[in-house]
């Protein structure tokens, strides 16, 4: 049992962080009607919960070990939702080797409102950050994008006569169960200069680096990473590339290297088994610039964006 | 500025404990209608928001130094309520010099919501429990208990006719603004067997120290400190003298000391000018018992606290 966890039927939590190690704390929160439906699978609640606050510990580099949760519930709410969101809390603290420190639990007269809080250890001096990224870095992003994005259309049944069940299953299951990049983090600590998580969508979180970092950028559209799934609803409706571009909540990382460091990433590309893709670079400016196929300027994508 | 902060632009935030140390981190949410009144003074919510966690941290001996929120607010809340909402939280960071290390807003269609995570140190394996009260000890509470819940009737207007409106403004103070006991806790560290915050009401958390630490307690009415203001109202109407006692949100310090210590306890209570009473023991058994100014035993205080 976990030692902090002795603690739970004190007034707080204990933490111990080992000699060498920052404590790196972040804090996400879902409300029902704004970040999910009211109908969702609490099991599936559960784990999105800690998986969103996963993916910006992933972003930090750090490992994380212990979480605290704040849930307001209705009166409505039977004691079979609350145990099945228990289930799933459950399943990714065991996934992910987390434990529950504490939390408090309320009710309200209004949708339910999930926080978490996660707390996750890097190596003293060594977090990664946003501020850091250099003209010239490669920008790569983890994964495929899109996917989350395009899922809740599918979610909604928008979706229904552009796939088959099963392409239209793979985008569902990534917009519910988001998969946090956290070894890809720890190992970009003493790679990558800038990391941020993909939540608000590419052309917004990059921005988040360029202005931290006071930098521009510029990205080529067709180097963007799409998943077969994605690939074939977007072929039968091209009007849904922007979506899946800029849709946000795809908890890939996005990071950028130095261009001596590709090598490495190449390498890490193949020992995670995880797709790592190089889709533009850092420039001087403060702009984030996305090019076509044919090299012309894609205006609006920022704009389009929904924060 | 804190280090910290400089992370806030960032996924997450940093804390670096010092070595020799423990991390508590406590969390507590309070919610529009059931912790608050919609119309209460934002300025004021946010200070009680900050307090009844820190009020957790003083309860484990703990010094506080930052803290993450969580606010989930519908959109028809204005800018200024927001404004004035963080005026009370800065009032508060430099009153307990505590440090914003990151957060999260969100909307909701329902209440507001706000939720705090609290970090203190604490020198390490010294912090304060609730399971380790020994028989014989002798029960202290801090300060005097009562006004908070009747301070909670005066805003309704309930008090009107028994008291002067210093008192009845004395009460509400309490109520809006509690004043956690953290330079008590600090002291009690090494000198306390078992120490909690009353937040559920005397009868309630005597329980849970009682039930931690396999014991008893009895403790003696009459010995209860209520403040001049609370003796007033109550004279008007002794009904109201349960509500005093069990009425809860006092966040004063519930604490057991051995004998031997009780004149260290006295020494404490001159240096902090702050007032520590006994108020009865820890026995054997596992019940909780009250006893009036006959020495008769007092049935269904307990059972009558709200949870």
């Amino acid at each position: 049992m976990y030692p902090g966890a002795l603690e739970l039927c004190d007034d707080a939590g204990l933490v111990s962080v080992p000699e060498g190690f920052d404590l790196v704390v972040t804090t996400d929160a879902i409300v029902s009607g704004v970040h999910f439906f009211p109908e969702d699978d609490p099991t599936a609640l559960g784990q999105k919960l800690l998986r969103v606050n996963l993916s910006d510990l992933a972003a930090m580099g750090a490992k994380p070990f212990a979480y605290t949760l704040t849930i307001a519930l209705p009166t409505s709410i039977g004691d079979s939702w609350v145990e099945r969101l228990s289930i799933g809390l459950k399943c990714d603290q065991v996934e992910f080797r987390i434990n529950l420190l504490g939390g408090d639990s309320v009710s309200t007269s209004g949708p339910i409102v999930l926080s978490a809080t996660m707390f996750g250890l890097v190596s003293k001096g060594r977090f990664l950050r946003r501020s850091t990224a250099e003209q010239g870095d490669f920008i790569f992003v983890s994964g495929t994008i899109g996917d989350s994005a395009l899922g809740l259309r599918a979610v909604r049944g928008e979706l229904d006569s552009l796939a088959d069940s099963r392409h239209l299953k793979a985008l569902m299951s990534r917009y519910y169960l988001p998969d946090p990049r956290l070894e890809l983090g720890q190992r970009l600590v003493g790679l990558a200069h800038a990391v941020i998580d993909l939540s608000d969508g590419l052309a917004g979180d990059l921005m988040h680096i360029c202005t931290a970092s006071q930098t521009g950028a510029v990205v080529e559209l067709r180097c963007l990473p799409l998943s077969v799934a994605a690939k074939t609803v977007v072929e039968a409706d091209p009007a849904l590339l922007r979506i899946a571009w800029a849709g946000g909540d795809d908890y890939e990382l996005l990071f950028t290297v130095s261009k001596s460091a590709c090598a490495e990433i190449a390498l890490l590309s193949d020992n995670l088994n995880l797709q790592l893709t190089p889709i533009g670079r850092i420039c001087d400016g403060h702009d984030v610039k996305f090019f076509d196929w044919k090299g012309q300027l894609v205006a609006g994508l920022s704009g389009w964006v929904h924060y």
